[in-house]
């Protein structure tokens, strides 16, 4: 006897999740059977309600319900200000430290010339003229730091600076509350490059 | 800016599984959207579906699409041995196997006085009905090897012994690929004391 078919197709389901396995998806599914059935439904439902009602804005590429989305036409962020970032995700990574107030620009990817992402697909015309038309005045990269985010980064600046723009890079060093001992070559050496007078 | 509504009820959903936090339901929620709305519609489908098709076997309390059961239908299986474990899933565990071809008894917990679960809750009178009129010879308790499911073997085996049934336990060691030397304490006891020869 294996599973019935319903139980069987549930455990499936859920192992399409990254990072879930059948041993987890297993433990997932027998909660669901011990949760009232309202509870399920509503967890159901909000995956399709989430599937439906999202989208991409179409000027900064984050997530949204409403175009354009609650970042562009906030008028108390400053508009000077453009953050690049990766993944929709990483916008709201930024937000939950509520240290930034200017707006975004969601290149969906980095440049990645084998996988066929060049800088169309990746929106970076559009984040030049929206540079140009609105008068911005420093562009933030904060893309992954690897290969790839380092290559899009150093290829934004390149073209953005020409236009009279300041170009940054958010800083990379020590996590803070970690520990010297435990940080690698690689991080070290840039908090070290990143160095700031105290 | 926050979470748009419908991401934050989705993340919120998630959340709700056990052992998914909020950053791992966020990560879930960002698969979910990036996957085509059919695929997304099928996960939430095969929930509630699950949980609207299964119920437990009213003669074994296993998970069932059909009353009785598959495994109680099955007539290629021995009737006269009855494996009683305590929770729906470990019905599978032993099903994978394969070495098993008798019926089973899910208790749906385990004694504990405490929490209210004691023989009625757990439908032993009916385990022990079961046992008088279908001629059993045999019953393994494969109760977890813990103080409720050893209390809980130890209550079965008290009232079944004397119905000139047998009795056993599944046995305890050391798991098969383990290392003598992590074991724990317990384990390598059980183990002593289990030893058969060779």
């Amino acid at each position: 006897m294996s599973y019935p078919q319903t139980l069987e197709k549930l455990v499936e389901s859920l192992c399409r999740f990254p990072g879930i396995g059948p041993k987890t998806a297993q433990r997932l599914a027998f909660f669901l059977l011990a949760r009232p059935r309202e509870e399920v439904v509503s967890i159901a439902r909000a995956m399709v309600e989430a599937k439906d009602k999202l989208f991409f804005c179409s000027n900064c590429g984050c997530l949204t319900e409403i175009e354009p989305c609650a970042l562009c036409r906030d008028s108390r962020r400053d508009r000077g200000l453009i953050c690049v970032v990766q993944e929709p995700r990483d916008v709201l990574v930024l937000e939950r430290t509520g240290q930034y107030h200017g707006l975004y620009h969601v290149l969906h990817g980095a440049l990645s010339p084998l996988d066929g992402l060049g800088p169309e697909e990746l929106r970076l015309p559009h984040l030049f003229s929206r540079i140009k038309e609105n008068n911005v005045r420093e562009v933030i990269i904060a893309t992954n730091p690897n290969v790839e985010g380092d290559a899009t980064a150093a290829f934004i600046a390149r073209l953005v600076k020409p236009l009279g723009v300041t170009v940054t890079r958010i800083a990379f060093g020590l996590p803070v509350g970690g520990d010297l001992e435990y940080a690698d070559d690689l991080t070290l050496s840039r908090a070290l490059e990143g160095r700031r007078e105290m």
